[in-house]
């Protein structure tokens, strides 16, 4: 059964939306991807509506399984964090009221089921969904990309059913999920070049 | 015209709620008191969504003209910041969402209209808020008094209308309103001893 899975990476001025579809045998699919958003010069209570007005559209268009949002962290980036905050609230109660599971992943999960490292930049995240998504070109707006690798991680970390071609617990420390991407990404490097 | 405001004092673990009416000659009647909380050990997206149930009651029940929130800062208590960004995100939105007018005050704004000082104490800011709702004992749950200073507070901040028995301007540095207060409390006490 395809899991349906919409990535948020919240924030005020921009709050990425990225739907993908799941299928068990790991091939994800681009449904659809957007960005939200607010001028800082706009009252915080608009900003917050517009938010809340666009996760409900986006639940209702896309009825997804799972809200996959990124985990907030008091530590970084302190101007915006409070802002980032109260999106992710807003966006996190939306899918509380339709009965949606929500799970919440850090940056470094995501980066590391991704890209198989959790300290990859933002150039090899993008390139990464990219290929996970076989899309001729990165996802537009580029700062989408973070919500659909949300969406990707939450479906490789949730799945627990056996993959054809795993070659079971290695020594490298590396998760299985982590394991496989860095197969998928050196078999599309073979392809590419 | 009297106006309803319903102060908000956000949070996951306690989020307090309380509606004063304010007449145009400041005096403040309590219309209604609570606090809604959830447990620590409660997903994330069921907390948010009692915050906002309950929200959604209160604004329906109640039809307030102002919201008044605490303005939350990413500097205090690191380590519950976001979950109260976050239940603030909610309230917010929900507001938003009525076209009801939202007003965020600080801790500081909120004890210096209630109280004169802007360092005082909770018993202190738990003291005048009985004495200016004229309640026989402070309110219920005690966490709620904060909720009901800000009410207090968005009210008096934001009336601009000549008030019988003001001095004017004086040199002591105090707005308007805290000066007010202060009248009040001196008043107060006069009655009590």
């Amino acid at each position: 059964m395809t899991l349906r899975v919409l990535g948020v990476d919240p924030g005020l001025t921009r709050c990425g939306f990225g739907v993908v579809d799941i299928e068990p045998n790991r091939r994800a699919t681009l449904v659809g991807v957007t960005v939200v958003g607010t001028r800082a010069d706009t009252a915080l209570e608009q900003r917050l509506l517009a938010i809340s007005n666009s996760i409900d559209e986006w639940l209702d268009r896309y009825s997804p399984d799972v809200l996959a949002v990124e985990r907030v962290f008091s530590q970084l980036n302190v101007s915006t964090v409070m802002g980032t905050a109260q999106a992710s609230g807003v966006v996190i109660a939306a899918a509380a009221r339709r009965g949606i599971t929500v799970a919440l992943h850090t940056p470094t999960e995501v980066k590391a089921a991704v890209t198989g490292n959790g300290q990859a930049d933002k150039t090899a995240v993008t390139k990464m969904v990219t290929r996970i998504l076989r899309l001729d070109r990165p996802p537009t707006p580029a700062d989408a990309a973070d919500a659909l690798a949300l969406a990707i991680t939450h479906a490789w970390r949730g799945s627990t059913a056996p993959v054809a071609g795993s070659r079971g617990q290695s020594g490298s420390g590396q998760t299985a999920a982590q394991r496989l991407w860095a197969e998928a990404e050196a078999k599309a490097r073979r392809k590419v070049r």
